[in-house]
């Protein structure tokens, strides 16, 4: 049986949210609303304290209405230089959007303020943009799965507030987060104007993601969702796994991020070059192959014949991601394949 | 119980599409595929006569992604001015796709074909921009469901030919128009290079339309696809009910044609300046209320008060819908409330 | 010698011009200001009564930059279909801006009141755009030169601003109107929150037009300038050119209109379909060539062997366009032309 | 007098480009062309060796239009993060164009050879962006008016070319570089499909950029020029002294070369931390004042109040450019106000 590591984003839909689309009360969402969506959006919006919220087929959509809905032609993005929008979802709806993202340096996704206050700038002049919009991601991907500490959120959206500049947070993993820090998702979103996050990944709904933000906020996105062909039929049907992903599982993220710890620190028992069990916040674990003389796409390949798959994040880097469909049996496994893997590449003579 | 003739858009998922995505074999489509989606896709191309497929959440991204991987900067779209995409796609996937759109003069959804030969254009150039796209939309939703004869299709293809211009079909009711002219889709679907066409409307699935095309237009439209955030992870969940769809539901389009031809009687025969029978082509019929002397937010809104939706297409003019849930009982009930809505506007005076 | 009635755009700068061109104080336009573009652009403030001025290499840089600097993207544009704009340049800068022009009916430049009314919308919904801008042109080239009513602008402004959509009006030929209604320039700019016009054409300077309107306006525009590649150095040089035509050139164009209604009458006596003088406003004239069952082309090749240049304007249309270098005996020869082209083909049997 | 070292787009028109305007060849270079401008264009084209020119209103223009033209939506442009573009052009034409820019890692503005193989992708695909440009600067702005070797172009033309990407190089002080390799302006743009070079800054033209290159790229380029409004009228007039830059003012540059080394000695001369004259390779100076605890800002203001106008590069950096209108005399009061200020700011204690 191969065991997955590559995303949280391939886990399956759980026998009660099937059982929940089976009968879920449905409408024409993209005529006069469809009520089982109606009532995911508001079960979002409470959770994260916002007015209102907006059912979209992916987090990469909730990133996108957000970027039209807020910002302008004559203003940039101000954001680090990892995020998954730039990274990962082909800087296409950075194209799509027209807007200018200007990267600031950070430290595990945390952009160096004095940078940010440096690059905030309030009104479109002759020879300078608008800041129109200041983006986070937490837990961020590209950190290998980084939590944003509240203070750092807090200066964020105090300087962005200074100018006028409206705050997106992309949460795709804003509940892993949430447990990290011990807090409600509410604390978190509490810094950002919108934020978007996903109940597919380890949430494992199917399909689909929620935007939040002010009621105002919500109807240009709403609009702007049509306009990308994301206003959907009877989306209810996917609305309802969306509902149980949020009632029933953003508990049981915490055994994701034991499961994370555990690969690490049996990773790093291994060797202790392969990774820091530290920085395995939640439930991601980024692995340096470097020390092995192969590179991770030799690794990801060794792996798989072992029966585990893991993606490759740079050359010399392997990310594995922890979710349902990974409990202690798949860990130990896994582990054993990366400590077989590690003595081959250590005995036999590197290509 | 309320009849909804606004839009076959409101039509729910069949008992046997519930049970299919029930049991639907589920993959991540965003990373290494969907065993389902493939497996509609496939239907999809085999059905219409095309390499290959792509499942969108909408008619409109369908059509969005079909603009963006066509056509580029220097190229216009070529097409009627009643086109869905620039009625009631808000205009804005023109504007997120950044093309200009040049509207020919029409004869019931057919472009007059002297005004496409002087449009067509090869190539950019200092003073004219090149033909990017030539569209058509069968059946046509703003010309009452009118179906493009074929051998219109057929010359409007060889004059695009001729400029080198793929020309884009937008078939939101494919089948529609594939039963009111007795033939297969794919002898639609052969004078287009790209087509879109819905599951969601008359086939009742809940949600989704595919692209089809050759395998590189393909290849193209799935990256800006996943631009637009369109990408979904286990979507077989619902691509189940798209293969029901095609599978078992085209065939009975002919009874919403029936439904809307025996409207279309009634209404006539209540007045004869409320409708042409002979215009209800498909399962679309128009109304107009101009004789009545009221406008149509009046009729629909007195109509509603007789539990029969309808919707307002313009100041004067209404749009009935015929779809798997207005069998002969409802239509009988549906033309009665017109007929009295007709004697209670002529016996009362106007406002 | 020939004469040359394409467009009042073939002028050449006046000796005046060249000499203050020659002796303009100059400084770094794109950098801290130069002053004699500084003085142009107070001028064309001053004599439209607005706030402030920005010198633009085009009237069509222009039209593009007043459009990025008022309407955003979940905004649509309301005009005629016959605007300059959309006819002339070559849509693209519909596709630049990534906007949605709605077309409305008219008559001689001037939209349906009823249908504007229809068409403007305060707010983007999910289901409606907002109107980003309202369009109007004077004088309205593509319905040979007539110059919209006082009125009419007055009633469009209202309407517009009911709705908070701000209104630009493309005066590419501001002074001809306002020359024809016996008005200073001012009169019409009033009725426009922006206001474009060039100070080539009939008013002879070599480059350029100048965009007026309020100062925070032209400090967004001003950057969109810059982000269009319109930001020069020394411009002043071209400026010096611009005073003049300002200063010197506006009185003059009574003579083009009057020379204007002396070619329209010529016309019209050799036969009573070319023109009707009435409509010749300006200094334009629109003649009808289908009687003598040869088409455009046709014509302006005959006349063109006869030392005439004209214009094209549809197959069956000819533009003629009086300016500085044509004068009553260029005027008197090309009706000579016309009469001989007619004689010519009314004797020949057409092909 | 005050000495202006902020750029050499300060300069001034020669009194030979004065005449030469003056009696310019004019027609309508929006019509039928200009003749002075196809003289210019021709003469480009000659010097660089490319097969056809474009007269743009600015090297942002050049710039622009040459994306518009190279590079379409599925595409990304790959450059190091220095470029003037991205810096100092507001970020906006990449959002204007609707193109993602990837930036790489560079020394001195020579992108690392192995990330820019690593980023190179030869096709849009559903994970991967194609392609759509390769970016290169010479002399190099940012990095202090450095030269790209031509070694270094060539390698990045064959890995371009492998991968079917056209290359720009942003030329617009490509006749410094030119002159500090000791090579013709030719042997540069051997390693570009496409180049913009600067008539103003320099070469002392008030007015204009040249774009160059293959004669179906420039007649793309000539129609993306008009839709963002840079086609001109009688554009001769200012075409004209771009003749005399190209015949009479190239050869003079190695004068503004020889004053920025002699600047950056002479402040090296006042302490070996302000700058490395080695790195003076053409006609800009970059100097850190870091070790004097003031910052950039404060060090311009005491220029200025000493007659020397420099810009604050960042905020520990300031550029000097030298020019036309810098000569000895006006390099060795320069150094005089660097060494007055150093000694005012080592004696007074820092704010």
């Amino acid at each position: 049986m191969t065991i997955d590591l590559r995303s949280d984003t391939v886990t399956k839909p759980t026998e009660a949210m099937l059982e929940r689309m089976r009968t879920a009360e449905l409408g024409d969402d993209s005529r006069d609303g469809d009520p089982t969506v109606m009532a995911l959006e508001a079960l979002a919006a409470e959770r994260t304290g916002k007015e209102a919220g907006l059912f979209v087929a992916s987090g990469t959509m909730g990133n996108l209405v957000a970027l039209l809905a807020h910002a302008d032609r004559g203003g940039e993005v101000l954001c680090d230089t990892g995020i998954h929008m730039l990274r990962s979802e082909m800087g296409g709806i950075a194209s799509i959007a027209g807007l200018f993202f200007r990267t600031l340096p950070a430290r595990r996704g945390a952009v160096d303020l004095d940078a940010l206050a440096d690059a905030l700038h309030s009104r479109l002049t002759p020879s300078r943009l608008a800041t129109g919009l200041v983006w986070m991601e937490t837990s961020h991907n590209d950190a290998g799965g980084a939590v944003l500490p509240l203070e750092h959120m807090k200066a964020v959206r105090a300087l962005a507030d200074d100018h006028g500049a409206p705050v997106h947070v992309d949460g795709a993993r804003l509940f892993n987060a949430a447990c990290a820090l011990g807090v409600e998702a509410k604390a978190i979103a509490d810094h950002a104007d919108s934020l978007m996050f996903c109940i597919s990944k380890g949430l494992s709904a199917p399909i689909g993601s929620l935007l939040v933000g002010s009621r105002d906020f919500i109807t240009r996105a709403r609009a702007f969702r049509r306009m990308v062909g994301g206003a959907m039929r009877q989306a209810g049907i996917i609305a309802a796994a969306g509902i149980v992903a949020l009632e029933e599982m953003t508990g049981r993220l915490a055994e994701d991020h034991r499961m994370a710890k555990r690969l690490a620190r049996g990773l790093a028992a291994i060797d202790g070059s392969l990774t820091d069990p530290a920085l395995a916040e939640t439930n991601i674990v980024r692995i340096d192959v470097a020390a092995s003389e192969r590179d991770a796409d030799q690794w990801t390949r060794a792996l798989a014949a072992r029966g585990v798959l893991a993606g490759a994040w740079t050359s010399r880097q392997i990310r594995c991601v922890t979710h349902r469909h990974t409990g202690p049996a798949e860990i130990e496994k896994a582990i054993a394949a990366f400590a077989e893997t590690w003595r081959d590449f250590n005995t036999a003579p590197s290509r």
